[in-house]
This record gives C-alpha cells, sequence and structure tokens, in this order.
C-alpha cells in the first residue's frame, strides 16, 4: 500500500471537493447513480468471482446473502445515492454570527472534515453508500473493505471514480486500498497526516481493533447491550408489546433489545405476561432468582449475562426493587446505546430521561427507532456510542465541523 | 495510583453532579471563590515549599513566575470561579425536538460528558480554572499538575474539596493524582471504563504525548504556526498594524503570528514596511531568496522555517505569486490554529475564507482575536485544534455533549 501516494491524492481531492457548490456535489452523486445501473453487467461478473470464493471457503449463509449482488441490489444501491443527493445540503450554513464590541463579526460555518477513512467487512453495498455520504458532506473518501468482497467493492469503486470525472471532478474523491493484508488497515488508520476521521463499520471486532489501533480521531459505533425497564407504574400491556417489538423485530441489529429489568411491584404480573409473550417466538429468557420464583421454566443467569449482547434469540431478565438500581444497572452494564423506561408516572420518566447514560434514552417505545432514517436524519453512516463529536446516529453533519470565521476592518487586539 | 478507586469515585460523583439544578451547581463555585480567599494563607504556604524548590533547581524566571501564587492571584482565581458561575448554563437544553409522523417526539438534550481528566504543567491557577469549567458543566473532575507545583495544587484541590462538601456535595467532584510519576499520567488516560475526555494544558510536548498515549478521548489543543498573508489588494498600512500586533502583542502564546506571506505584486512596497515596523520591537525576520532581494538585511529562511512555532522575537516571511500559493502553504504548513488575510478584495476574502483549513481564518483582523474571552465564550478551557467534536477557543459546551431522548406513548417499529 503506497500510503503517501494515497493521502497526498485524497487531500488534494478534498481540497477540490470542499469548495464545489451544493449542485456540482450532487451531480457527482447522480452520475455515480447513472453509471452503477450502466454498468451493472461489470459488477456482477466481479461480484460472482467472490461469491464462488466465498461459496468455496464455506461462508455462512448469512454472510453470503450480504455479499451477493442482483440487479436489484445495484438498483437499490444508485437509488441510495439519488436519496442522497436529494438530502439537504450541511455545507456551507453559518451559525451564530454576531458583531462583538469591537466591530469583529465572528461565527461558525460548517465544512467538511476532509479525508475521511472507513473501513467495513464483506458488504459491496457499503462501498457506494460511504461514497454518497462523505461526497455530499464535502469530504475524500479513502475504502477498505473485507477481503471477501474484493472484487465488488474495487469495481464499484471503478465505476464510482470513472463516475466522477464525466463529472468533472478528480476521481481521487474516491480510492479503494485493494491490500487485503491486516498490516493496510493498520496503515491507513495512522496516516494522521491525510485521514480526518475513521469510521469502522461492521461487527464488535472490527470496531475494537480500529478504536485500539488508530492514531487518526475515530468515532466508535455498534454495539448495542440495550436495556427495557418496566416501571412499577408501567401499562403493563404496552410494555410486553414494546418488549416483543424491541426483542423480535429483528434480532441481529445493535438496537435490538437485550436485557430487561422489571419493578418488584408489577414483577408478579408483568414477569409470567413478557415470558408468555416472547414464548412464539422462541426467545430463551435467562433470568435471576427473583423471577424464576415466579416463572420456574426461566433458565438461570449469570453476572455475565447483564453484560452481554447476544445478537440472537436469547434476552436477560432482572427484577429490581426501585428505579435508582434501574438506573445504576443501565448505566454498569449497558454500551450507551438505546435505552428505554415503560412508565406512566412523570416523575420517573424524568427521572430516567436525566440519569440514563446513553446516546437515546425512550419513554414509552422501543430501542428499535434508534436510526437514521427513523430518526428523520435521512441517512446514515452508522451509530456512534462515544460522547464526542456526535452520539447516536450518524447523518451528513456528523461528517463535518465548524470553524470559525471573523471578519474585521483592521481590528489589532488591545494590550 | 489507585485508578479504579479514583476511577469509581469519580464516576460516583459525576453522576451526582449531572442532575444537579444550574442553582445547585453555581453554589458549590461560590463556595470554593469564598473557601479558596479564606485559607489563602495555606495554599501561600504550599506555594512557598514548591517555589523554594524550583528556585533551588534552577527554574527559568518565566516558569518561576507562572508558579508563584500571591494573595491577588488568589484572589483572582476566586473571582475567575465567580465569573464562571455567572455564565449561562449549557446542560439541560433540548434542541431541535420534532414530532415524526408515527407521534414519536426525538430531541437532542444538551448532558455533560462525565468524568473529565485534565493534565497540566507547574501553573497552578489552572487547578481551580479546570475546577471551576468542570463543575459548571457539570462534569467530574480529575487533575493531573505538573510535580514542580505539587504541593499548591494538591492544596487548592483540597480546599476545593472541603467546599464542594460544605455546599452539599461529594468531595469527589474534583481528586487530584498526587502520583508524580509519568506513569500516573499514562494511567489516567488510559482508564476508559471511568475518563470521558482528557484535555492536555501545557506546551507540545505535554499534548503530543497525551494525544499518543491516550486510549480515552482527547482534544488536542494549543500548537500554532498561524500565517497572516498580504493579499495583492491589502491597505498595507492596515497590514503591517495587523502584523505587529499579531506579532509582538504577546509573543509565547499560540494564536501570535509565527510567518508572512506577501503577494508579488505589492512586496516591493510591502516588505521594507514590515522590515521597519518589526525592528523596534527586535523581531527577527527569516526570509526566501525574494524578499531579502528588496530588503538585504533579513535573515535567510530555511524549509524548516515554514513549520516553525518559534513563540520567540523570530518571524518568518515569504513572497507568493498568487493567492492559491499562499492558501496550499498555509494548509501545509499551517497547523490548522488561525489564519488571516489582509485584501480588499471581495473574492479573494470569499476565497480565502472557503480554502483555508483552520479552527478560525480572519479577513482583516490579528490572529491574536483567537481566544475564548475575546469570542465571547465567557471562559475557556483551551483552544482546540482538531475538527472532532470541538475546534477553535472552548468554552463550557466543548465540555458537553448531546444525547436524544425520544417520548412515545407505546410506539413500536413496524416490519
Amino acid at each position: 500500500m503506497d500510503r503517501e501516494r494515497i493521502g497526498m491524492a485524497a487531500r488534494e481531492a478534498a481540497a477540490v471537493l470542499g469548495i464545489l457548490s451544493t449542485d456540482e456535489r450532487n451531480a457527482i452523486l447522480r452520475s455515480g447513480a447513472e453509471a452503477l445501473v450502466r454498468r451493472s453487467g461489470e459488477i456482477l461478473q466481479e461480484n460472482a468471482v467472490d461469491y464462488e470464493k466465498a461459496l468455496a471457503k464455506g461462508m455462512s449463509e448469512g454472510l453470503l446473502d450480504r455479499l451477493k449482488l442482483t440487479e436489484e441490489r445495484i438498483a437499490a444501491m444508485a437509488k441510495g445515492l439519488l436519496d442522497i443527493a436529494a438530502l439537504a445540503d450541511p455545507i456551507g450554513q453559518v451559525s451564530g454570527m454576531t458583531t462583538r464590541p469591537n466591530g469583529l463579526m465572528i461565527g461558525k460555518r460548517r465544512v467538511p472534515m476532509g479525508v475521511i477513512a472507513i473501513i467495513y467487512e464483506a458488504r459491496p453495498n457499503v462501498t457506494s453508500d460511504a461514497f454518497g455520504l462523505c461526497v455530499k458532506s464535502g469530504n475524500a473518501v479513502i475504502l477498505r473493505g473485507g477481503s471477501d468482497a474484493l472484487c465488488s467493492c474495487r469495481k464499484i469503486t471503478e465505476i464510482l471514480r470513472d463516475a466522477a470525472e464525466e463529472a468533472g471532478t478528480s476521481k481521487d474523491i474516491v480510492q479503494y486500498v485493494d491490500d487485503t493484508s491486516h498490516d493496510s488497515v493498520r496503515e491507513l488508520i495512522q496516516m494522521k497526516k491525510y485521514v480526518d476521521l475513521a469510521i469502522p463499520r461492521g461487527g464488535a471486532g472490527l470496531i475494537q481493533r480500529v478504536v485500539t489501533e488508530a492514531t487518526v480521531p475515530v468515532i466508535e459505533t455498534g454495539v448495542g447491550n440495550c436495556h427495557v425497564y418496566v416501571d412499577e407504574a408501567a401499562d403493563l400491556p404496552m410494555a410486553v408489546r414494546i418488549i416483543v417489538n424491541a426483542k423480535t423485530q429483528r434480532l441481529g441489529v445493535c438496537n435490538a433489545c437485550e436485557s430487561l429489568l422489571v419493578h418488584e411491584k408489577v414483577a408478579e404480573e408483568a414477569v409470567p405476561m413478557i415470558a408468555d409473550a416472547l414464548a412464539p417466538y422462541h426467545i430463551e429468557i435467562r433470568a435471576d432468582e427473583a423471577a424464576r420464583a415466579i416463572v420456574p421454566a426461566l433458565m438461570p443467569a449469570t453476572e455475565e449475562d447483564w453484560g452481554t449482547e447476544y445478537l440472537d434469540r436469547i434476552i436477560s431478565l432482572k427484577i429490581v426493587p426501585d428505579l435508582d438500581t434501574a438506573i445504576r444497572h443501565i448505566n454498569r452494564y449497558g454500551t450507551r446505546h438505546s435505552e428505554a423506561i415503560i412508565t406512566e408516572n412523570y416523575s420517573h420518566a424524568n427521572t430516567f430521561l436525566a440519569r440514563v447514560d446513553a446516546a437515546a434514552v425512550y419513554v414509552n417505545a422501543s430501542t428499535r427507532f434508534t436510526d437514521g432514517g427513523e430518526f428523520g436524519l435521512g441517512a446514515e453512516i452508522g451509530i456512534s456510542t462515544q460522547k464526542m463529536h456526535a452520539r447516536g446516529p450518524m447523518g451528513l453533519e456528523a461528517l463535518t465541523c465548524e470553524k470559525y470565521i471573523i471578519l474585521g476592518n483592521g481590528q489589532v487586539r488591545p494590550d
């Protein structure tokens, strides 16, 4: 991997891209969408190579499905780019412009980050998604996908590069690192001189590796050990509906519920209701002794269960004596992703909102709503579980920053 | 250093502090201010111990002056706390609350980061400044000052802890790491479980060490290789006034000007004017060959000069053929701190504002204004030169983050 060449090319392209108008950036996205559809045959050919290899290697069915492209899926990628083109442009907004007593006008202008590196796994569609979000927000992007999708991702990038050129800008607004060695990831996330931000998209292993090894700024995404707390003042039928949705609507996602807390005053009634409601979905409930005293058929939970993101047909359940214990439990074992209270009590709802430390804190709704689309951001590059810069679903604005602009007429600082 | 004990105590204190009202947090600051003045004798006694040691060790006059406390300086620290108490409270603001089509109300609430670590050098006043800014913004703070100020900082912290208790809250909202080994800094900035943010305050060496060794999020502050570019359309007398101010008003600060760029069309006139204006301040000008052809008495610059933050009576000067070259030079050699153009040309001003990549970009004003007070932030914890989270002077808001709050009435996510 030629770090200097890739880095300098990205920096140069970012400088050009950063001053294009909204219309010009949207034209690049439309050119990309058109090219993906027009050249879908080439993509399918390369995707077949990846797929055959993965099949021979014994890749699991779920992963194979994510790797596989079809005409329809390519059309969806193209539509994704057109959808991003239709979003409002965050770049150039000036906020808080005020005139200081000495006449200086000071405000903040929203600008691109510069160069963004996206590290992902064997999902070819992330290639065009990341391209769309980065280019719309005025950033050059360096992509590094998983080796199992190399041929697909490389071809998609080639087509997007050609489309950028056809739209009159530099191909290097998007580059693909086709060195599949593990070293190439580390090199990419240590290019302090050239990379302004790295975002890992994938499983917990990939994310932790990027967070640990990076020297460039990273936004940590994804892991969600999300709780639903059934308060003593909960509407129990509502609680059960929300729990079923939060656990079962989609199993393998970071905003799925992994752990239940139930107030002891309603446990006698609530625990059997929850067990009955989850039974048709074949969800195993791992519960503490107090809950098992109510429904003996539940499996026993261990300390490890409280901290586990199952992403599977398993959920943990604990009975708590009060709201304070529930909040402390969540702040101790949660991953600061999405947490919900079910209650009709005004003060309990407010206390939960104030004290739970998470990117998204809910009253009386399913944790499954933590999502860029559901939050109205239009598109999403991931869900941040860190506190710096961006928290929760990250839309276009998370890929930008603000710089101060100061307009003077000769002001100097007095002694 | 007992990491677990300090970390858990900070986490507990942060949970308490995070839900205090504005009035309650201000009361802690006022209690601290009162205690500093009342117990100034104790502080002066401990400061004398530090001072004697530093003197014996041969500390430079400048550093000795920063270490030295007096009744007046302690009164100024106390006033600093009262000033922070008078600032608007960023905590609790809810922004962008909207109702989604399904009836969910979604907004962002500004909340404290949690636990902040401040690593600094031998300036005892940073102890109370950092305490004030962190507590006002609802954060517990762990302090680690330089070993030369150990006795002073430990005593100031002890007084602030007592004052916190007198105000009815936990002492542990502020803790001091009195282990002066280098290891203790590393341990502190790797306490991922307990520390939400680390901010180094001090010289380039300290900052780079913290940025490199930390595993907790860090805000990089401080280094400023700031430029003033004299455009072909500059008002030259204004340019000279601004250059003199930006270079000489205070020498050893990060927003001082370290490098000049002059358009070749005005160089014949501007370079002698600049040389004459800086001469009374004994500023050495290190210039390229083209400038030395105009004023032969200037010293020759080397490649290294373009990238140097002197913090001294030295400035570099280069003649450039056009605006584009000036911008590229700044983006290559600058440290993304503060950059200024002097011009009467509308398009040149706009191009400079758009293309220069820095925290603060100026038209026709001195770079010396990059400062929390001058920008109207009221107080400042440092000047960020990174792009993530906060850029430029950081006031109270930089010590906070936003979490999504979602108010529902039973919503579940449909398939």
